[in-house]
């Protein structure tokens, strides 16, 4: 079933707009083009940028690198995405580690409607509570999502899901997906992946193209996306070398997900829900 | 007697500045050495660059992703770089994806002259008539060439190399690279090079190097840049294992470039000329 | 003795600012993670970076492209660092190619104090004569250390450190390390690292690193740094197979810092002191 998901992004081929961070950015095209879909960026004026969304299927916007231009390109890009009824994914990439970002997400958020947020379970509370508790782009090790405190966690998550009226995908060791309703619990992936930066800005792309080319299950489109990147996560794992190593892993990563089969993906997803 | 030409970058370490995207400027380094030549970038304030350019032997403009401050910059590096002489490389990408880019492009055109002009057929015609065909950053399918059209573009892209007096360089499945008056039809490459962000931003940089170290053999300095691309992405790919994808392309492309010998160049190049 | 510094980092896992260029930004952060420091880059906004100066562990910064914007959040993000009593690591990238990039370094050194500053020896000389050497980013083979002129570049190098009140780090064929009084001359590494762009910036990243985790041994972390760079060059030379270029040996040489032990850097390094 999540495997017809992945399909689909291939067939339509999904031109993605993605206004994200000068660290990763290219690992986030090289992944939208592993997945089957088309990638472009426009982060330096609002008449490209809101040109360029219009012909786009959905926008990604990523906050792990800000200045005054792109900041202004992504209000307006978002409010334009909004109005052509396409979906809009937020990363709240570093939230909470400076007043300068969580101010910003605010102002996003009070001018955008967002189809989801996807970060870690630091940034997805520091959304709700306009706490501080990132340890720079990491999750901090006090928020960790455990099986003690998951009931928690997803009742947390639907609640924030229900006030922005989107979905939340929580990723990390554990990944939470879910609506104001129904919640996935997601246990793919390799903990080898946080040495690896960008995998979290490459899955918010991915999401994007989900979403893009499944517009009547976008939640199951959002759980899909999460576990190609899992499932690509303990592919690349097993395929590592006595030699290799996080720059090598990052490469077999976004191979696995250019390889990954309909298959691949139904048979390896790790899934409950709640 | 391509290979001859390769040759020539790799013994002269021609210094190329790349104003470029920072969607795949990293690559575009790689490249740059993998060539034998080498790579310097200064996109953000006009007086560096002004003077970074003084210094190299040759300047790569490349629209990818804009802003109100590199726009200045790549205008007066450009006139600069005609001042000293050097050759200047467009790279026009998205050119017709926005009317930002089109019209950034015209005020290039205006003001610099190029030596070369590299695009995907799409952005050629954009450039030749201001249409808005382009899909992002791909050529659109209607705009395809292909052995039933390719004379006719030939032709428009002869009358285009003479209305602005320079190299045209059209690339994908079938290359055409033309002046006025020859037209060099090349078919080497791999489809799935469509797969890796940034393999034409990094041609342009090759193509530059070439231009700089050939300076009495232009056309032929093109060709031979876009024959090394094209030849390295056959190598790269019948040096793909089962389980790698396009990440692992992307390295093995430019891998195979740094390998790349003057007797694989002029065995492996497909070309014939009108 | 080295070793154990580098388990310093891998126990402590530092949080590193890195403020650099937008050429090898990407490797500088999967450097950092493969050393098992965690990087965060803010390079937009001051408030945004002064914030983030403040919850890691030091600041790296890296003048390898610049503009309006990040000039201004270099100094102030320096001078924030310097409050917090952080390291601070200057790689003065391409100093000499511009007069910008020479004023924006004196700037620099005028309103931060740096604990190490690390580049090529024609950037090295930049900073202490206001010279103009440098050919773009590489050093100027006039300038090369070599076993005839290594006593005169120690002199240099120790009259500089005690003048600036900081470490040197001259990296090149042979590296230096020194402080006013002491000197480590050290011979890893291997010449294809020159194809490969950034490994400068990536050591810059993981001085920083190691000077945050060993704060009492400050010029033996540089030499530590230093030589896991170079004793990484070698085994990801000694991995390379036949068609294996500079891509392929890039990731090579951040997976060999991934995996290198303890006793891989003790026996690996090659140094002697004057």
């Amino acid at each position: 079933m999540f495997g017809k998901l992945l399909l689909n992004v291939r067939e339509k081929n999904p031109l993605v707009h993605s206004i994200t961070n000068n660290v990763t950015v290219n690992d986030v095209a090289n992944m939208t083009l592993a997945l089957g879909a088309s990638p472009i960026m426009a982060d330096g004026n609002v008449d490209d940028a809101t040109q360029i969304t219009r012909i786009c299927g959905g926008l990604n916007i990523n906050i792990g690198t800000l200045n005054d231009i792109t900041t202004k390109v992504m209000i307006e890009a978002g409010i334009e995405s909004n109005k052509c009824n396409h979906p809009v994914v937020l990363d709240p990439v570093g939230i909470g580690a400076s007043k300068y970002r969580t101010d910003f997400t605010k102002e996003l958020l009070d001018n955008v409607k967002f189809t989801v947020i996807r970060g870690n379970i630091s940034e997805i509370k520091s959304i709700a509570t306009n706490s501080n508790s990132t340890r720079g782009v990491d999750a901090s090790s006090a928020d960790k999502v455990t099986d003690d405190n998951i009931d928690e966690v997803i009742e947390f998550s639907k609640k924030l899901a229900k006030n922005l009226d989107c979905i939340i995908g929580i990723t990390g060791e554990i990944d939470i997906v879910c609506d104001s309703e129904r919640a996935y619990i997601l246990k793919n992936g390799n903990s080898m992946m946080s040495s690896v930066t960008g995998t979290g800005c490459q899955l918010s792309a991915m999401i994007t193209a989900f979403v893009i080319a499944n517009p009547d299950e976008k939640l199951e489109a959002v759980v899909a996306a999460v576990s190609t990147m899992g499932v690509a996560g303990e592919i690349a794992y097993s395929n590592m070398e006595k030699m290799d190593g996080n720059s090598t892993y990052r490469n077999r990563i976004i191979d696995a997900v250019f390889n990954m089969t309909e298959v691949q993906l139904d048979s390896g997803i790790k899934y409950e829900t709640r």
